[in-house]
């Protein structure tokens, strides 16, 4: 009876660079349980990216629309553009039972947390600050000066590392995918996923403890 | 670096009859990172009974005077009996790295938890009420008078059992031991149980983001 259970909404943040985008893959590709959210934003499409797969591409209007409907669970602007959340996809997802996956920022995390109480958080990390930079620099796409910045902003990151509900080492990607997984199994035995279940239980329990049975 | 932290404090709790015996003895005979603490009693003890598997056999005096010293991380009294969990063997084997299981009832659960605020709740239950009332008589041990007895104690246990960190069904207690190991091991991820690793990183970030590497 445990197995009608709500899904679970998952948080997952983390360095750029430590490697989320190869997780989150892996997670989708070994598991049919997952649904990774898509992200709302209003900056213009890169090259090759398709609407509602890499995110939905919406108006400045439309977004604001949006957040004063409450349509979205978190959102924040960096470099004037909107990312966001829609709600509707979410909770649609977590209540036909799949876990539903949001890859964003520290900020929007902690806005899901807010809403959505029994969110998980993991916060992805390399094993190190050196390995962090080596792959920032390995990926040979970026000069000195963005990789210079994108250190100085996990450095802030870190700040909050520890209000995550889990830290998970990306030492190996197949590892770590395994590693959220369970985190995230484990996560659907906590009492808020199966209220169903006690109510029906303590109510059992009453009725055969009278002897009624 | 997070293979050094320290282990993780579980508590399982559940009903008389749901097979907690059995999953710990699983767990045990399957993983070799858990240790088991012995309870402290003032009961005789029973027929085969060894002092140190079973329990630690204490005289009334001793025990009072380990409360005294604050050397019980819990306990309690039960039909004029104490009970409670020396708390040397548990720190000991904590600050070693090794998982360490308490059998205990819920007020000693909840005594545990006031303390070691990351210990994790573990509550037990069978697939339901009328399988539990089956494995009870099923024992073939006990009169009716005293499954009557257990059934209306579980009908007020139940009322705690959404207070506990985990729920587990035991419908196989394979998989239900199995459960519980994942669910440990995930909290092994908590960053309170990665409270060096946490500070390394920042201090390192730090450093090279500066770009003093």
């Amino acid at each position: 009876m445990m197995k009608h259970s709500k899904g679970i909404l998952v948080v997952v943040s983390g360095f750029a660079g430590a490697g989320k985008g190869t997780i989150m893959r892996q997670l989708l590709e070994n598991y049919d349980n997952y649904a990774l959210s898509v992200s709302m934003t209003t900056r213009q499409p890169r090259q090759g990216e398709r609407d509602g797969v890499e995110y939905f591409f919406s108006s400045r209007e439309d977004f604001e629309k949006k957040i004063a409907e409450d349509g979205l669970i978190e959102y924040a602007e960096y470099c004037g553009n909107y990312y966001g959340t829609p709600r509707h996809y979410v909770e649609q997802q977590l209540l036909s039972g799949r876990d539903v996956i949001l890859e964003i920022e520290i900020q929007g995390a902690f806005q899901v947390k807010k809403k959505f109480p029994e969110a998980v958080l993991v916060f992805v990390t390399p094993p190190g600050a050196a390995e962090l930079k080596r792959r920032l620099v390995g990926r040979g796409t970026e000069t000195m000066e963005v990789i210079d910045r994108r250190m100085r902003r996990a450095a802030e990151e870190a700040e909050h590392m520890g209000d995550y509900d889990y830290l998970v080492v990306n030492d190996d990607f197949r590892t770590c995918a395994e590693e959220i997984h369970r985190i995230i199994q484990a996560s659907r035995r906590k009492p808020g996923c199966n209220e169903e279940f006690i109510e029906e239980i303590k109510a059992e329990l009453k009725a055969l403890s009278k002897g009624d049975n």
